[in-house]
């Protein structure tokens, strides 16, 4: 095994990618690549790059992978350039991952454009359920809940359950009740007059969940990656889920290694699509392990949702964000809406190949 | 990196380990190693060994790692011990892997011995509240119940939410509510003397669930790895939890990739242990990573276990199968009660570094 010598940590001799002790000096196998030339590891309490430097900050943010229509796009569009310059505003502060990642869930759960918050598709009793999770890529502290109604940011209560229990996912009943003894404000306004009309509507078509898919019908999930000024990575996911899903049902949004997964040591990752098909692949895991066997973000994404759509025929998108800063916004539906803020320009799509940008102040 | 010729599958020229395409030649990277001799594949189809000879049957089983106490040390192993007999006459009649998982998982439910359906732990309302998992290894099929009350044997609902719905995973009243509509018994009398009286003494403690982790006080899930003799695997796991949980907190047990994965290209497993430390770490996914790897199954679940002590400090315990028949108990808790059975052989232990056999017939 061909294996080239790179430098070593400052604190311990370890990166991310590939690591393997010989002699106190870093290699790097020959299947590895690494992703940019920081001398530096993500061990807990070794967290700033040689000499003392900030690490330079990133956020990515997804809107969901599904057919967005034409009526959809602009919307879309502008909604997830507004949650990565919110994300990316907190990042700017000094502020951590985590805070970043909540504070872009939360615009995205806000605006009645996305499948998550105000805004959310209706399940089969027209009621909205819905799920969440974040996830902070230093400890692998994670929060989440599941089928909780009434709740205008589940971003927020899954963060509630990540700090302020020792569970990491609640749900339905226990998950509202958690709610109100935090003090979380019910919410009665979830529902749009656009979800209500689309919901009736699909009620007149046959064969439920499958038939929405993959189609205008379809409606799907906002998410989060960020990389702060420590070097900490963080993710988060939020969604209604799909329209006309069963009472209860929970798609892979909620769930560790699924919808989310961060961990410092490869890099942070949100996931959207068919969750049934997210699910049986863990799909967030997946990218991460590619990633730390030495692909680059957009190869661990690609590489990771072309499986999915071989072994389970499941398409679906990712925000990925190496903890070197390496990151994508990949995806197999027709659109994703996607946006990310690193140093100082935007960067933005909505079509498969489109990236556009704009240099921020 | 050098490379050993290894024959080939006669169907695709795949093997599960390590797999590699030269001229259609099979090799192995110096960093894996063979399981076994055999020269066939797992891919969807390609289910048999060369010859059509029906691959050997193998059955492990676990009844929950945590700190066993003596009184229930006996009972312990003679409830792994029948449910591997139940789980190996379902595999001699040329049932699939899943039929066993369940039909093993069943067995450990209905016995009040074990943290899973009859004998379930009560969460900080004293109530019972089920999570459970099956997966089956030919199509990644997936079925999940989290926080269901009132049902003797929450891996069947489990599998009827895999074969009769669109989904993967129901929770709560939603489960509830399918259990009804399919006609599932509803259960009174999973609440046993002895566990109301372990919970009324547990109110005492003022600490609640990090106190009753690894003590006597603590209890834990039960679970079941197949492979049938068409060479599909699959995985179940169920539990009633910890005791005094938040209402609604669901652990690793029902999540896909923590608390059970199965895929015929790697293998099976089911986790134990520390729920919030297993989902922090997706153990069951990241012990078949280590599969793919080329490792063996005591290496795969001994390192991803030690990663999980050293990262989270969290213990716990899995059984794990791999898709070749090669297997192992492994558990960094004090006690882990489990049993196996293939060829004709009944391994079963207690204690670590524990392994007792008995002839069948």
């Amino acid at each position: 095994m061909s294996q080239t010598r790179f430098g070593f940590c400052s604190q311990c001799y370890i990166t991310q990618h590939n690591k393997r002790h010989i002699d106190n000096v870093l290699v790097y196998s020959s299947a590895g690549s690494c992703l940019n030339n920081s001398q530096f590891c993500n061990q807990q309490g070794h967290r700033q790059a040689d000499g003392g430097q900030r690490m330079k900050t990133v956020i990515v943010v997804h809107g969901g992978a599904w057919s967005i229509p034409d009526a959809l796009a602009e919307s879309s569009v502008a909604g997830v350039k507004a949650a990565a310059r919110a994300g990316d505003a907190v990042l700017r502060t000094g502020r951590s991952a985590i805070d970043a990642v909540e504070t872009a869930v939360r615009c995205l759960e806000d605006d009645p454009t996305f499948d998550a918050g105000h805004g959310s598709v209706l399940n089969i009793s027209g009621e909205v359920e819905l799920d969440s999770i974040i996830m902070d890529g230093e400890t692998l502290a994670a929060g989440a809940v599941a089928s909780v109604r009434n709740i205008a940011n589940p971003v927020s209560l899954a963060r509630a359950v990540m700090e302020k229990t020792d569970h990491v996912m609640l749900t339905d009943r226990g998950a509202s009740m958690f709610a109100e003894h935090i003090g979380t404000p019910v919410a009665h306004d979830l529902v749009t007059e656009l979800e209500r009309k689309e919901w009736e509507h699909s009620k007149s078509y046959p064969d439920g969940v499958k038939k929405f898919f993959n189609t205008q019908w379809g409606h799907d999930t906002v998410g989060a990656v960020a990389l702060d000024s420590s070097g900490n990575v963080a993710c988060a996911t939020s969604t209604g889920g799909i329209r006309n899903k069963m009472v209860g049902r929970v798609g892979d949004s909620p769930i560790i290694g699924s919808g989310g997964y961060a961990d410092n040591r490869s890099g942070a990752v949100s996931c959207t699509g068919h969750g049934e098909s997210i699910l049986k692949v863990t799909l967030a895991r997946l990218i991460l392990f590619h990633v730390e066997q030495g692909k680059s973000a957009v190869g661990a994404a690609e590489a990771s949702l072309q499986y999915m759509s071989q072994r389970v025929k499941g398409c679906g998108g990712a925000v990925l964000l190496s903890s070197t800063g390496d990151w994508t916004a990949s995806f197999t539906t027709p659109r994703m809406a996607w946006a990310s803020v690193k140093e100082d320009i935007l960067h933005y799509g909505l079509n498969p190949k489109e990236h556009f940008t704009e240099m921020l102040k």
